[in-house]
């Protein structure tokens, strides 16, 4: 995979909750980048998510970021935020960087205190892998319940030279992400201003991240960080379509890629909802359909119960005639005129639900509001990883 | 168990779905009752539900309920309306009751239109039973996923007279009922005005099975129907309280049993909130936290993962300052003071929560917001049970 010009990598293991696996990694800018930032709307916010929003605030420069995995440094008060400036420090120094210009980003269980012992001892193995390692190795130490590291990669064109944009994801549970997924970074060598560059990354994260559910949980240390740092000597100034067109192909690709690793998921279900009154309303049938946990656990089931999808709908807040609405699963109309189609459901559709890309239809009626959202399945293997994950 | 005076049941088995199992029910008022019922909220409602809300919005006085379990005649259009009406003319006939004196109430799978046929024959073996069957019978005829009847008695104490107050209800899963659970029927003697009574079903209601979810899915066929016959001499004009009180009681019992069988579940939790700005967003918080995925499956893994709790709470839309929140599980403060109490949460709360039982009290503040909701856990038989319910 192509990386963009002017960062390096790093990734050590800490040993942070399982000994033996990558949980720390860093992305290096060369110089100074412009710093633009994402986060999570969920009321308990982690401490890294406050230091980074709070030092993206003050100056939108950044030379790296620094992750861990394993603890998530959320809900851990003033001590927490301590320990996470404390991490940067050290960062810092061993790194020689300004810890200033570091932006945090953690992930893991929600309660426990980040144990800076653990940290202080790995950055020597940091340190040592800086520049060695990969894009994918950051990608792979931010893994808690994913299956496989997530990366993406696009290429602005239509530049008069070379714009690279790279992401990097994680999340496979506690996925409903209200402003970012659970971890995202974005690198790209463009030279851009820094309103464009964090409006660029803000409206990429709607189209992609945010459209996305598992669970119907929101994070407390959902954010997507991004750094442009113009190594590629091609100034957007002019025209940021292009840029913006790449930035969101990478979310989106990253956005795809954690609905289908989401804990124990076997299925990703594209729900368009077109018709309703407007975007909120098309947003609120989608979010019902996809949240539901009896939609969630036919399509596991590859069961063609659309009545439960009808359930969800007359749930779901959006006004709407019963009886103008149509439904059709893997393109195939089943609901409509306000009652079922004459076909045999478990014959014509049985044999497309053993597809892992389920695509469901809703159309609510005459109105403007359209919306996507991507959700997974609920399976006996979420309900085993999650009633175990602590513990 | 004791029956309200001048009530008789019926049952029968008419293969709706499953042959050999009782799944066609009636409850007969020796003379005209007044009528009450609350009714879903869902956009598509079922036929049922539809015609059951125009008749006693017509007269409030009614004879009986004819329920059937197997099919929820819900989204079958005009036809489905159709049907139900005419189940209805035949049971009149058969059971020499004025058709249009009958409520109807179905439950079971969506979209598959009412089988006539088997209504019909079922009919002979229904109207032998009449005076033989009892309560808990008709529990038996609308039990779908659920694993046991659900019937339960108060009488009103403080009447000079007896009055006694019965429901049956059922449910296990699409239960997040809005108005009203998936069925519930009570029935008393007491003598009582068409709008009092009214009035009590409806707040007793929303003290009991409003406030109750297993999975978050609000069913198309929810609905909960009371009859007063008068049959026990007492007329409550004078002081509806202790009537009030009884008929609350009888579906609070009933509402707990629902999420005793809920789907799958090894858990009561009961979430109590207080201190939130008003009662919309305590019950914003108790929702959140009560339909939350990854609360509900460490809940069933005794896990004591209280950071999910926290997780949800911020994101619940319940406006608070994470330093004042207080949360204790099955009596135990954990967190407070915007960070976790010193303790070993395992040691502590572990084995509290092999109890099925669990408390979950929330503080968000000092404001006058309160809500009790009860919630079941997240479980593999969940994912069974309703990946394969329909197929």
């Amino acid at each position: 995979m192509p990386v963009p010009k002017g960062f390096r990598f790093a990734v050590a293991g800490a040993g942070f909750r399982k000994p033996g696996r990558l949980d720390l990694g860093v992305i290096v800018s060369e110089t100074p980048a412009i710093a633009a930032g994402v986060f999570t709307k969920n009321l308990f916010k982690a401490a890294p998510v406050l230091v980074a929003r709070e030092r993206i605030l003050k100056s939108p420069h950044a030379r790296a970021i620094v992750v861990n995995s394993g603890q998530a440094n959320a809900c851990t008060g003033e001590a927490g935020l301590k320990a996470c400036r404390a991490a940067l420090d050290m960062t810092g120094a061993a790194l020689d960087l300004d810890p200033l210009a570091i932006l945090p980003a953690s992930t893991g269980v929600i309660g426990d205190q980040l144990p800076l012992d653990k940290w202080e001892a790995a950055l020597p193995e940091l340190l040592k892998s800086l520049g060695k390692a990969g894009p994918d190795d950051v990608a792979k130490a931010i893994m808690t319940t994913d299956t496989v590291p997530k990366c993406a990669f696009c290429e602005a064109s239509g530049y008069q030279g070379q714009v690279r944009v790279l992401g990097m994801a994680k999340g496979a549970g506690m996925i409903c992400p209200d402003m970012a997924t659970m971890l995202g970074f974005v690198i790209c060598d463009a030279r851009v201003e820094p309103d464009l560059w964090q409006e660029t990354l803000s409206r990429a994260v709607e189209m992609s991240f945010n459209r996305i559910t598992v669970d119907g949980d929101t994070s407390t240390n959902d954010c997507v960080l991004g750094l442009a740092n113009g190594a590629s000597g091609v100034d957007v100034k002019g025209d940021v379509g292009p840029l913006a067109e790449a930035v969101t192909k990478v979310c989106q690709d990253l956005a795809y890629k954690i609905v289908a690793d989401a804990e124990g998921g076997t299925k990703v279900m594209r729900i368009e909802v077109a018709g309703a009154k407007d975007q909120a309303q098309a947003e609120a049938a989608a979010r019902a359909v996809g949240n539901s946990p009896l939609v969630k656990t036919a399509l596991y089931g590859q069961d063609p119960n659309w009545g439960r999808i009808a359930a969800a709908l007359g749930r779901s807040g959006a006004g709407f005639d019963s009886a103008r609405v149509k439904i059709a699963i893997a393109g195939v109309v089943i609901f409509e005129n306000g009652g079922p189609l004459d076909l045999d459901v478990d014959a014509v559709l049985g044999p497309r639900l053993t597809d892992r890309d389920i695509l469901v239809e809703i159309s609510l009626g005459s109105g403007p509001g359209t919306y996507v959202l991507l959700a997974s399945d609920l399976t006996h293997e979420y309900v085993t990883i999650n009633a175990k994950y602590r513990t």
